[in-house]
């Protein structure tokens, strides 16, 4: 069946098994995978590796990905302690643990910076690609499975390339990417998409056949994970936006079908993206990261007529819908290389509606995407500042206390900031939404606080703004001996109530 | 001689003076006006409305201008209590003071975030634009003067537009500006620039001569501003930067004449592009909001070949040199709206070198650009945001400490994030250059510390870490009860020493 697969057929010679293929990793090396989420990654000689470790062998090495991975990835390497240097996303128990262990150096990074990175020479050497494919061209290029992520730039800037076709992944997959590449600089040029079902490039990685120098096959799936039920909480997150979509197209300020929407990873914007199948918009396309399982019910209600992004990224139940009905949604859907799909200069252009989930955000806007109580990582900023950044219009959402209600989501100051003031117009919780666009930070903060903050907290939030305001400087007033006081009083005793 | 400037006849009897066009504007309006730095912005309408309450008349308006503007119109507002809003950037004495008390209502943003906001209606109406004019053209369309900025955008949505027509300007400016608009989502298409120089536009703001209800003469020279000496401490940056571009163009990272160059406004961003005239650099462009002095020099120097910017912002020596040689140096130099000299999908496109210069950055690499000890406003976040995320390599400048030494620039966690620790990587202060591509928060402190702290304040950053690092997360540890523990400090006690 792999043989089907590899169609060019010199390359048939390079198959080889999984432990065979780990041995050109070396301790030390840089990798660099496909997988974007759980899904599409590299994942038979990921565990080859870390069974070289678990026997004895001293080996570790530095991870690129698109974003998360899989846990045979992620995971299987970090419990083998092969993983010592990690970019730019994850969301693995165990890496995670590494990282807050201070054992695997983790740099979070812009999703939209990491291909560039990489052609630059900014993480040093690519010694190795892996990439998980559904099958090899006639002309020895790759054709990627259900995410694209970094494997184009991956292919093309490191030494040698292990392919791993999967042969779970549905051959329908072929033709739903699009796969450009943009030069380095001074040669770059204009990307040609102005629509977000554009179609600018191949359905391949281009890859020169001499440089695979393993194929592997594989038939594990994609560890796909479930997606949370949608809360009560989540419902009214989507009605408050919907809501406020509603009013900007009667002002005139938003086309009828709005513009190109873009929902991060997750249960909750799994659930505000879902809120719009009972919505009144239509002709909705989609310019995002993720394809989750609330974008085959809009694509089934025909709310959406093209979803562009560079994964699918589905539940269990999700996963079986899409292998399913594959030929039906890939007339919808197109994976890009996250340089695209996340790309400022498109999400610009086609002026997305940029929705991002926070941990927690702050009075006067700034946004923390990242880290709990300043220093603990829970997952990494993703593409939420690629997106939200050049967003004709940028929301974050969060439900407005945590921890039964110990930890207000909205605090005098974050602690720790992924995106600024500057960045974002609105804001919203269960309780409401904040319209924050033209506002001093002063006002921002009476609109966060009165519209956002759970009731619990607001008095507590207002005679903080009320004592700032004394001071001898009112125009964004902070007391630098309580500033993150909150944040301290959880760490001390549990609650940020006083 | 102002008759001569205004090239369509039937436009001539618009003619009046500055009282009688400033009677346009009613209290409420909203104005936005062209400038950019103390360059091209409208002196005698602005002067002629705060006249009016001086002399008892109650009267408030919100300001939108490209950035900082001169005295006659930020200054006389100010103090005449007209300026109740103002948008996006200031650097003037009376209205910092205004906006600190609490009595202008001021929102800093992101520059190139400034004319698609005029342009998607969230901003509200905008009543009146008023635009500084080198001329009028045949068909009533307007040559800007020393700077682009915002006025594209100010003509097209406002309802009426007023015109001051500068005749202290140099007719010699006709040409030198290049005016190209962007059409709004879903309707915009790429910007096809490729290279600095690329002229794209028109060389006048397009405008219906139906909505100019007044034209008013002016000879009030533009309000520069002095550029502070070139003392030790900036030649120091701007060696480390040199040297450190060097080696990357031994590595083979940039290419021998770099990438384009941007550099901010004022006497630290003017000294470390000056220090490139001692380099071995040439071929260079710049692609950048503003051209200050060291500009000239190096055009002179033949070491830049072209650049591109929203205005001229020289010294008072400058501008004689500029008014002198504006033939000369127009061949070499285009002035842009500021939606493309500050445009992302531009900055990204042409890979610029973005250097600019903090107020403080913190061991992790989280930079404040605006807010002194969290509250007060210095200035503003300008171009910086726009330039920084969407660089190639993007560098932040200061010196290591302010106040004789009683204030450290590197800190343990800034008092306000403009940019965050995914956006730069490379610091610079007088004391040495940490390049900090693929560490982790952690090594990112200790190059920080190691390369870029004052020595009086090492071993207390050091401590500050290692006592952080015991705690439980050891990702990016902060001390919660500690983190802003130096600003308290300083505002306490006058010295951040302990």
């Amino acid at each position: 069946m792999i043989l089907d697969r590899i169609r060019m057929e010199k390359l048939r010679e390079k198959v080889m098994t999984a432990d065979e293929a780990a041995l050109f990793i070396k301790d030390g090396m840089t990798l660099a995978t496909s997988g974007f989420t759980p899904s599409g990654y590299p994942k038979a000689v990921p565990l080859a590796l870390a069974k070289r470790a678990e026997n004895g062998e001293e080996i570790g090495v530095t991870l690129i990905t698109g974003a998360s991975v899989g846990d045979e990835l992620d995971g299987a390497l970090s419990r083998a302690g092969v993983l010592k240097r990690r970019f730019p996303y994850q969301t693995n128990n165990d890496s995670r643990n590494g990282i807050n262990a201070g054992t695997v150096a983790y740099q979070d990074m812009h999703l939209s910076h990491v291909p560039q990175f990489i052609e630059y020479g900014f993480f040093g050497n690519i010694d190795i690609a892996i990439i998980e494919a559904l099958a090899i061209t006639e002309e020895g290029n790759i054709i990627p499975t259900t995410s694209v992520g970094i494997s184009p730039q991956a292919v093309a800037e490191a030494d040698i390339v292990i392919v791993e076709i999967n042969t779970s992944q549905s051959m329908a997959l072929e033709g739903v990417h699009d796969i450009y590449m943009t030069k380095k600089p001074p040669f770059r040029e204009p990307i040609p998409i102005t629509h977000s079902g554009d179609r600018i490039g191949t359905p391949y990685i281009t890859c020169d056949p001499e440089k695979i120098v393993a194929i592997v096959e594989c038939d594990i799936a994609d560890k796909v994970r479930p997606l949370g039920a949608i809360d009560e909480d989540s419902k009214k997150i989507s009605q408050h936006i919907i809501k406020f979509l509603e009013a900007e197209v009667a002002a005139k300020r938003l086309p009828k079908n709005l513009l190109p929407l873009q929902s991060g990873v997750g249960s909750v914007a799994n659930a505000v993206l879902g809120g719009l199948v009972e919505s009144d918009f239509d002709n909705l396309t989609c310019y995002t990261e993720v394809i989750q399982d609330s974008m085959f019910d809009l694509i089934d209600a025909g709310k959406v007529t093209i979803a562009s992004g560079t994964s699918f990224t589905p539940s269990e139940e999700g996963l079986i819908r899409l292998n399913e009905n594959m030929e039906h949604y890939a007339k919808h859907c197109i994976l890009r290389p996250m340089e695209i799909s996340n790309h400022p200069e498109v999400a610009r252009r086609l002026g997305v509606i940029a929705m991002n989930t926070a941990i927690e955000f702050d009075i006067y806007g700034h946004v923390n995407s990242t880290n709990i109580m300043g220093s603990r990582m829970m997952n990494g900023l993703g593409g939420s500042g690629d997106f939200t950044r050049n967003a004709y219009l940028s929301f974050f959402t969060t439900v407005s206390t945590a921890k039964n209600g110990d930890i207000s989501s909205i605090v005098p100051f974050v602690s720790h900031v992924d995106h600024t003031e500057h960045d974002v117009e609105v804001f919203v919780t269960e309780q409401g939404l904040a319209d924050v666009r033209g506002l001093c930070p002063t006002e921002r903060a009476r609109a966060i606080i009165e519209n956002c903050a759970h009731p619990n907290y607001k008095e507590m939030l207002l005679d903080y703004l009320n004592r700032a305001e004394t001071g001898k400087f009112s125009h964004e007033p902070h007391l630098m001996d309580e500033s993150h006081s909150w944040h301290d009083r959880f760490l001390k005793t549990g609650s940020m109530k006083k």
